[in-house]
Parts: C-alpha cells; structure tokens; sequence
C-alpha cells in the first residue's frame, strides 16, 4: 500500500457484501464520495471450490452459479449516467496461493476446448513477486481486477461472464497498481464493482483463467463529468514485459483469414513449441499460456489473411 | 552493421532483383550456402510511386500493380520441402524517408476504410532513432521487414498482400536487428523474398501501412532439419514499448462478441482520444495509430464478448 494513502472503507468478503450478477436494482453495500479510497476483499473466480489442496477432477466437478463473486456495489455520489467513474488502482495484496486450470468438454470453455479432452490445473504458490509454476519456472506477479466494472443500464440480472460498454470481465492484465480505469457510468451512482483477481495473466487468458487468487483490491474513486466515452479505457505502465524492459521472447505466429482462427493458431503453435522445446506436457502448457503468453495483433490489413503472434519470455525459465 | 558481420553477397534493387507476387516457378537471382550472409537493398511498398514531395491524392492514385516489390528469390542449398529457414536479421539502414498514408473508399483496405472518406499521407523525416510526426510527436524507429518469406509450394503466381505459411506480408514488427526468424520450406531452395520495410509500426498497422521505407536488410541464413513448424516463429527481444521498458500508456478497450470488431472499437476509440485529448485530425490519428500504437488481445475466452485493447505510448509526445 503506498505510505501516502488512507482507507476511508473496507469491505469484507462477507456474504452480504458479494453477489454474483451485475444487476442495477442490487442495494448498495457501500456509498462513498469522490475523492474515497476503499478496500476490498475479494474472493476468487470460483468461490472457494478449488483450493490448495484441490484437483483437477475438483475444478471439472466446480459449479458456476456462484461464478464470479464480486464486491460491491459501491454507490459513488454525484455518478450520473453519461459520466465516467475514475478508478484509481492503488494497491494488491494476494493471499499466498491462486490456480489455473481449464475445463473442456460440454462446458466448451476456453480458447481450445476442443483440444484438451480432460480438465486440467496448477496450483500456485505465490510469493510476493512471482508465483512457482513446474519445473522451476516462476512467472512475475502483477495483479490486478480480471472483472471491474459498473452496473449496466438495461433492468435485470447478467451474466458476469462477458464484459461489456460497462466493463466487467475485461482481463485486462495492464490494469495493475498505479493504473487508472475510466468506467462509463449507466446509473446513478455508477454501482461499481470488483473481483475475480490475476497475480499474473498473459494477454488473452487463452485456457479461461488467470492466476486466479483471493486478493484485496484498493481504488480510488472520482466522477468525471469532463469525459465521454463508449467503452472503457485507462493509463498504465504496464506490465509489458515480465521484467518490465525489453527482453528475449520466442514467439509464434497463426495466419488465418478468420482473427479468432490465427489466435487460435499462435496459440496451438505455442503449446507446440513448449511441448517440444521445454518438455512441458500440453496441459502446462495451455496453462502457462494462459499466464504467461501475451497475443498481440500484429496485421489486421493483408486481406484476406490475418496475423496474431504469441509472445512467451524466456526469463521465466530456470538457467 | 554489427562488427563482426561480414557481407557474402549484395542484391541492389534493380529491376532484375525485383518480383512482385510469390511464384516457386522464378529463377533464383541468387544461390547462398548455410551461413552465408546477404545485403538486400529493398524498394518502398509502392515501388517508388510516393516520394518525400507527394500528397495525398498522389496516394489515392497509385497503382496497385507493383505491390510489393520484392528483392529475391534467393536459393539457399540444401533446404529442402519441410525443412526451416532460419533468418538471422543483423542489420537494417533507411534511406532518410518513409511514409504512412491510408486510402479508402473503393479499394477498402486498412482496419476502418468506411470511417474515412478522402486518403490521408503523412511523409516522414527518418533520423537513426526517430521518424517526425506533426505537432513535434516523434516515433521511435525500429526497423524490420513487413514482407520476409519463401515461396509457397502451390504454382503459379500469388499476391503478395496476404501472408501464408510460408510468412510473407506478416507485419510482425518485433522482427526487428538482432531478431532470428524460422520460416517453413515448401520448394527446394526455399526460394527466400524480402521487402515492404517498415521503419517503424503499431501491432495491427491499422491504416494499411506501416512508416513505408526504402532500406537495406542484412540477414544470415541457415537450414534447420531439426525443426517442425506449420507457420513462421522467431526470436525477438522487441520493441515491446518504443522506450524498451515500461513507460505510461493510454489505452482504449474494443469490446464486442466479434474479434475483428472488438479491434475496429479500440481503433476508433483510440482516434476519438487522439482528436478530442490530443488535437489530431481524426486522419492525422489513424495514421500514428498505424505507426505507433499497438494491439493486445486481453481476452478471447469470456464468451461471448472478447476484449481488445489498444496502447498509445506517452513518450512520443512533447513534453
């Protein structure tokens, strides 16, 4: 927590501070004004049914009612529809351990569910400043809010699954410490909420988790009546690489004239080279994918074939 | 040019080193032994129909007919079908100019050819690290070959707009000095092609073109016979940002339940902050989108939305 920094408000992961749809007749469990930082805790993704001791059979066997438990919502005064809810992400703190794991089959989850035939998952112990995948391979820890947003304006319950003009489940990895989030506002008091925390994630979240890790979340927030935009947007220094400077990575490209397509393709190519290069079974691989390999558009204009690369850094590796 | 490199061969860009469409059936202008290095000198992507003087409409009125002139085929012994082409990029020298510019309307090409009604050029001034923008905004140059591949195994002639397997128009711009590239072999010499440099680019080149520019690329080759890949790979250490290290960023988001229009989103998002916070006509921002900002996919699993997310570096600005 920066030094300078006071809590106005905590709020504990108590059953009467979570709900698990984003919903704009939910009562407020917390009003606050511009200018007050709070701390939240947060539960993770799945509500506690996978823990450190869980097995993939566990995380296949998991229901998603209670899926994502999120806290809140704060009601923020003066948050009016057409504005724009400042977020200002102040600090992260895990609880020691978080997991990844995908679950194919019906569920068809995840960006290749069709090629993984049983679950998988990896339990991580998370240091302060990476977390201990097989092997001897330790990612960097960045963490930040997988969903974050505000209640949309259309009346009803909504899945917390896709994101949408609101935010919610952005996975936005760069959304660390020290970044600011600027949320459109569709009612008032903007209804703000968070939850579903990454110690770490590559750009895509491709096996459908990040590191996901119970975490306290604490933001400051303002209105801005000064801004108009359509989706969310935000500052940040990253992380953009895993060790913040330019650094060596292997990469693989998927070319296809369909961009979900390339992206699976640099992906699949990926788990290739992890499997063959760095003797990593397919199933860590998926999930050091989905940590660890960030996916960057690079052609979106050489019709009719795109270009999607994945980005892996050698430095997570043992020397 | 690294010290240590020393030039086998030279391939001026005259016109019997020059092609225009990928075609197994060319003769080789030049046979390289594994290890051999080679000194292309590749023309622009228009083949010289934009100069330093030129304008838009010069833009809007050139033909398609020369894209891209190509500096190749080079045999390389011994590769053979199913074998890799191993490409070590050691040194890349512009000319001193280079150019962005987009053209809708009829032709439809770039990310957004139906928000723009008129073509749109910006011709640059190329120091050895930075390329000049309007309003002082200076671009960190990191050059690389947005055209590099072999001939693909299918006769007859292929436009060189889209990338296959065998590379070609890939635009990856982290295949930058100091880069090794692998690139699948589907004729026997590999029949290797480059072009279409680019002194610097955003991932996505989103207005079709990157800083186009006349410039010299010195690779190394090699035969890999102990790899197996499907499409092109590489080693790179960047840019991952224009500073090398992690700097401020604002970044849009493009949510929608499609890719391509989840990225259309954060584009035009990107251009709506560059207009209304930036002062940049909304032509003069599609164009420093194109050559500096770059696109991440955040998340293609959160069904059935998907995030991508769109980042402007605060250092080319001034201060």
């Amino acid at each position: 927590m920066p030094s300078d920094v006071t809590v106005d408000h905590e709020l504990s992961d108590a059953d009467e501070n979570i709900h698990s749809a984003w919903d704009n007749s939910l009562d407020p469990v917390l009003t606050v004004e511009p200018g007050d930082v709070v701390r939240f805790e947060c539960r993770d993704a799945l509500d506690g049914q996978v823990g450190r001791n869980s097995t993939a059979e566990d995380l296949a066997n998991a229901s998603f009612d209670p899926v994502h438990p999120l806290t809140g919502p704060v009601h923020v005064e003066g948050a009016e529809p057409g504005d724009v809810l400042e977020v200002e992400l102040l600090d992260f703190e895990h609880k020691g351990w978080g997991f990844t794991g995908f679950m194919p089959g019906e569920m068809g989850l995840g960006l290749l569910p069709e090629d993984f035939e049983e679950a998988g998952l990896h339990v991580w112990d998370l240091d302060d400043d990476v977390g201990h995948f097989v092997d001897g391979i330790e990612v960097p820890l960045d963490m930040f809010p997988g969903t974050i947003g505000n209640a949309p304006a259309e009346d009803g319950e909504h899945d917390t699954l896709p994101p949408r003009d609101v935010g919610g489940n952005m996975d936005v990895k760069h959304m660390t410490a020290g970044s600011t989030v600027y949320l459109p506002v569709e009612v008032d008091g903007a209804l703000f909420s968070t939850g579903d925390c990454h110690a770490a994630q590559g750009d895509g979240e491709v096996c459908v988790t990040g590191i996901e890790a119970p975490m306290f979340v604490t933001a400051r927030f303002d209105v801005r009546k000064d801004l108009d935009i359509e989706q969310p947007q935000l500052e940040t220094s990253g992380p953009f690489t895993p060790t913040g400077r330019d650094e060596p990575m292997y990469a693989t490209t998927g070319i296809a004239d369909d961009l979900m397509e390339a992206t699976k393709k640099a992906v699949r190519h990926m788990i290739d080279h992890l499997h063959d290069h760095r003797d990593l079974t397919r199933g860590e691989a998926y999930i050091l994918c989905s940590a660890a390999v960030d996916l960057k558009i690079s052609e979106v204009v050489d019709a009719p074939n795109w270009t999607v690369t994945a980005y892996l850094p050698e430095s997570i590796f043992p020397e």
